[in-house]
């Protein structure tokens, strides 16, 4: 094959890759139960704007400072499922990662979320359980204060034989 | 009081409402098992685009249409949580709207959301609680078919007396 033709099927091949890198995947066998990951994240007016544009939720109690300040909450609030999808982005990015099926998850909404604040997502292996499930213990925390707490079920996939 | 007053405390008025709309409450006096309310959606590659920003969730499921074609769902998806987020734009917008508080939510995913599906999200009173709690069922449906399912309790204020 010229050179040409090898350069220009590598940079196919890196085209055909949409600039992600390689995608490790986790498999069931090599998870242990205590294994966790976290992220950290300081949330915005901008996150809280965003988060009400894709979601739909434009609950004033996010968005008008006004009506917020007559709230039980004085000021205004994150959204209670933006939490929630950091909870998503720890699996689908750390633990199990790519490749594993969101199955289930609880929520329960402990106290607000306050522009500025930095949520901090835990997620921590509870179960290895049949049919390559995964239980996991799932929490928010702000200052070390749980904001929201759950349990999650992930589907992982077996390495190949 | 001078005109020219009364016009500037009228913008004053209206520029410190941010342009919501005056904000309905609703109580839990108001409430009945049976009610219910739903939004619909098509999820757009645009949407899946934003939450994956917003969450931080870029799982190449999400993202990558190379990738995502090696796995089961042949094509990229929508993050479950972006489902989710339909029914907390429910409970924020429609029913039981401004003022409720968000309490605990349950999410089973059933199938996958793809681009250009429509997401019509319900969400159902099946009980009056205590202390001013109310449960709900909450379903999003593709096409009819269940997609996400799970419960909800949020606390709703009492009438002033």
């Amino acid at each position: 094959m010229p050179l040409g033709s090898a350069r220009s099927l590598e940079r196919t091949l890196l085209q055909s890759n949409n600039g992600t890198p390689d995608v490790k995947i986790t498999y069931y066998e090599d998870l242990s139960v205590g294994q966790e990951a976290s992220m950290s994240k300081t949330v915005t007016e901008a996150d809280i704007v965003a988060f009400a544009d894709v979601s739909g939720d434009k609950n004033p109690v996010h968005l008008d400072a006004d009506y917020a300040s007559t709230t039980l909450f004085k000021e205004r609030i994150a959204h209670g499922m933006l939490s929630a999808s950091f909870i998503s982005a720890i699996f689908g990015m750390k633990l199990p990662g790519p490749g594993s099926v969101y199955v289930s998850q609880s929520l329960a909404f402990k106290a607000p979320v306050k522009i500025g604040d930095t949520v901090v997502a835990t997620a921590k292996i509870l179960e290895l359980m049949e049919k390559r499930r995964v239980r996991f213990e799932t929490v928010c925390a702000v200052d070390g204060k749980p904001v929201l707490t759950g349990e999650a079920v992930l589907m992982v996939p077996g390495r190949p034989a």
